[in-house]
């Protein structure tokens, strides 16, 4: 049972609600020996920490990561982990004291407040609680130590479409990915969302949008059937994302379109062993990788936090409008991309474990 | 850790090869006292069946299932669960002898051979071994005694792409489905289907397809937040099943392309208490269940066993041209109706378990 | 969840009853290219077979074992693994017809009989059902595949107390482990052992005994701290065992009674490495193996089978008496000592495979 | 896999080092609506902790527990658990700045140091890192959560033995326990206890102990077979705990030595249900709780904490003698009462859940 768990022989269990005193996570199965530095998980919280530019929740949250157990300081300074559990916790610093009252009974349309009462009875409505997105930075903070489990990796993520504008794949470049405030990798589509954002913004409205994740350098061999499979803990690792509703390896849902000579991809003999012809596969066949770049995209819904009033009820069945009041991102898919990169990463340093373990010389 | 093993509290664990012996699966955590049927469960796997038109592979195989324990026969000759594992078996009976040297070593294009053979070093290539969708017979029987778990439950799936075509919603009639060989909702898009299909037959080509499951009379409050969510373990549930790329639930997809207003269901009170206005969230929100109908999509892609020659490898690095010759599913999809429909009654049976565990009166 | 399953990375999942068609196990986590043989598996399961003395039950079962997946057949002849699961079946020839009317009410002092009622509120009555001391043969056929993942270790049990009468070790030999229906080291022991069960049996008593088992080759570094310690899953392997109630490891319960300069085992350095110079740990310190040899043993309660009549009720709340009638083990830890030794070597290949994954070089 | 993971549905995953900057754990599973209270989660704490008497370490640890998630404040000011992870951290606050040079290399024998270095390759000599008893504040932590789940149950645990000296069982009296440093039952052997352990703490040795946990209140029909027995449970987190080398369930090892007739509790009908006439079993019966106490015993070996040195080698492979200065428990096993207690109730609420997952009426 996993309710707060991720992953198998690299797994992470994360805590902590919106509003609470801290949130964090414990990463167990960090093989030994690995370098960590508090500094190196915080660029990557850095990526995901809202308030950055316009486009993102202007709430503050310094979201700075202590490491509280698992490594042993060297002599040198540097932090070697030792293969016991990582701990390690953000403080919340943005908890201003507030009036809960008005919020405390209220359902937002969209948002999960309704389902946790009917499943829990009750439910901590500061910020979202357990719900809230803030949960996420654990994550982040785990992929970080995924990424040093499978440095010959590289785990990229990418915007690939806002609203019902989608990147133009000829401009892709990775390099642009860092020079806008979208993680959009085509400059030119960069600006168009630009404007088409700030109108969002403006109209207290928000927007859907599409993150690609990829990565590279992933061997030939890790996955495993039947209900081990790549692909399958990838979904079940994006679709844990707060928001997201769709999930695609390869070509995705336009598989089902065409025909099966255009979807196999053919291969050929290279001088360094098999090269595939094209990547419809999303580099994985039956579960297990093939030593192409493992391609996969979620969906993430338009944030229900928005300035319209909506109908909805409260806990006491009293039906009332609900708008969302201050801060809010018009477009959550934006600080999802690092979240994708994240997760990506823990479920290939899970997997390469497990490859490690079933496959290799019996002693 | 679950290579072979799916769910948690209602658990299957599959085993067999295309070519072997048998195949079958043993159910853990069915509670005790359900009536169980052979009989009754074999109607599931009849629905699965190959050779039923021929829009589907005309391999016969009989698939007739055998309970081999965790029944109590009782007076009236009805059988009992008695909460001990139900070991299932399907003994393979279309086991022609015939010559494997050809296919022994050669990669086909968009199946598994080349990544088993890349994970193991070895593999059993007869008939795709246990990368054949043969095991999805298994699930099948598994989802026979998953429905028994949650009777209030109904759990319907239909096909509602292949290829380009899509169905009519507005024409969308749950009684059409056992009326026509694809399980379409939509007779007259079966016939589009139909003259489709025997194009893409007689070409000796393949073509993908869309399958919808619905699952209506699921309570609100099942699922859990944060890595236990009742979409994560749809999605891993669908994905697990072979040459599936994607998967959606409600609006999926769809939901990156709009707005807030327009995604957001509201809520009004109704007589039996909360209403939604509209279900674009597939029944669930934060991983819970919220009472409307479960709504989830999967795209399979289009098989890769085609009679066009594809370029490809052998496992010695040979360069050689692949074909497939004799018996193939020109739509795969079709026959995956069944195992959606399964899956999901499996997922929902364990979380219905999951739920009862977690939430209730302390002792 | 685990309620049918054993290990984690090596695992497997029993299934059957005492009186069902067939019991079996599936096998997960087997690495590929493993020589698999049916008459190597037999073996083991012919060492635990009842009726090979008169000391033990005098059911016929031929307990032949069947593999039914996870092997591919060479050219030679030989099965190997493939990595994917191994189905193995053994079905159940000594079926008599027989009028179970009497007992299926009854519950039988000692047995399981009133706890599985009151768990589950039916219950497999015939001949223990899911209770049976048989479900252990499935262990042993897994247990011979778990050998075949550590070659290097040598996993062997003796009986070392039956009754109040243990072995005197200063006697100890291995090769008679075989001579004599008891798997005893200590040949004068057997032959009071001899004389004493004879007397039992025809008491129609029963009485309890001690099983060691020891493995030979385990390198350092096996096992997990702090709840995956290789102690404590060779514990929880050992009470999962019908009948057992006390298990210990190295000098066990005898620990509690030395000081500390007794009890901790010294260490030397010699040409291979460090050396020991006692082994009162029994091979493992805070849950990792030191390269000794493991010894644990557990305590087998005698059967509660026995002639004499015993006070007990029925499912309808009827005071009764209650005797055993027919065939029944005046000793069931003699059949212990494989079944031990089977989940010994199961507990080992499981921290192999584990261990591996956790530690090595990272990619 | 559960590294540092105990439980399923209640479950809990612990961190940290002796000599970090914190420790603490993540309950998992707990249904929400119980009170939680850090005062009541303290007073088990200081059962636990050391430096209480003369006869535990004199090291200072305040052992001050914070609740840092999973709980909702209520205008009443007391906290409600949300069913949301419930994570609590103790700050390490004796941490001596220190010069470890010496410690660092050598193996102290009985210790764990060797082991882990032979896993690891690097190892946290700080006071014993993880391997320090220190670790088992959190699981008390998880236990105080655990006894809110199950609240007619009442867990208790006694010191029954030090050395050779076992306690009078006629002169049995809970409410002695809290009277003697000791948490002896038998205030006759409190006294020759604190002689003898005068003794072995003046000799800088230390002995070994016995303890005794049992549940009342359990009722029939918890733990389930054949591999999540209920007394498996029970052993596996009893071994889990630093020190301990046997387990016993019941009788335990007496059981070997007596007849069935003696070992099988008889059973008459009482006016509230089945009453058995013994409890040899320990109140399980095929793994599943009969309502009788559920009783069980572990014994914790000498620490190998003592003044007089002992040859061993370090990491370098040079031969040394090492002894511990400073402070330590003569008998550890003294603070290991309340932390069988703990052990005891996280395995019964866990139980509790599982079985009231999978039994109960179909929706």
């Amino acid at each position: 049972m996993s309710h707060n768990t991720f992953g198998h022989l690299f797994r992470f269990t994360t805590w902590g609600e919106s509003h609470g005193l801290a949130l964090g996570c414990v990463v167990d199965g960090c093989p030994p020996g690995l370098v960590i530095s508090e500094e190196e998980i915080q660029t990557y919280l850095d990526k995901r920490k809202p308030g950055q530019s316009r486009y993102t929740t202007q709430r503050r949250e310094a979201d700075q990561v202590k490491v509280l157990s698992g490594v042993m300081p060297q002599e040198d300074g540097s932090w070697l982990s030792t293969g016991t559990p990582i701990s390690m916790m953000i403080e919340n610093t943005d908890q201003r004291s507030k009036d809960y009252s008005e919020i405390a009974k209220r359902y937002r349309p969209g948002h999960a407040d309704y389902t946790y009462d009917a499943k829990y009875g009750i439910r901590d409505y500061r910020g979202g609680g357990r719900s809230s997105a803030r949960e996420t930075a654990a994550r982040v903070a785990a992929g970080a130590i995924a990424r040093k489990i499978i440095p010959g990796v590289t785990v990229r993520a990418a915007l690939v479409q806002i609203g019902t504008h989608k990147v133009d794949r000829s401009r892709w470049d990775w390099a642009e990915v860092d020079n806008n405030p979208f993680f959009c990798p085509d400059p030119a589509m960069a600006e168009t969302w630009a404007t088409e954002l700030d109108k969002v913004r403006k109209a207290g409205s928000s927007v859907g949008a599409v993150i690609e994740v990829v990565a590279e350098g992933v061997p030939a061999g890790w996955g495993a059937p039947i209900y081990g499979k790549l692909d399958q803990d990838i979904c079940s690792a994006f679709m844990s994302i707060n928001a997201v509703k769709g999930v695609e390896i390869g070509n995705g849902f336009e598989a089902a379109a065409i025909s099966g000579e255009e979807n196999a991809d053919q291969i050929r003999m290279g001088d360094d062993g098999p090269v595939f012809l094209s990547n419809q596969s999303g580099g994985i066949l039956g579960g297990i990788s093939s030593g192409q770049p493992v391609v996969a995209r979620f969906a993430v819904k338009p944030t229900s936090s928005i300035l319209t009033p909506r109908q909805s009820i409260t806990s006491d069945g009293e039906e009332v409008d609900v708008m969302t009041k201050g801060r809010h991102d018009p477009c959550v898919g934006i600080r999802a991309v690092p979240i994708g990169e994240a997760m990506m990463a823990c479920v290939l340093a899970d997997h390469f474990l497990r490859h490690r373990g079933q496959i290799g010389e019996t002693e």
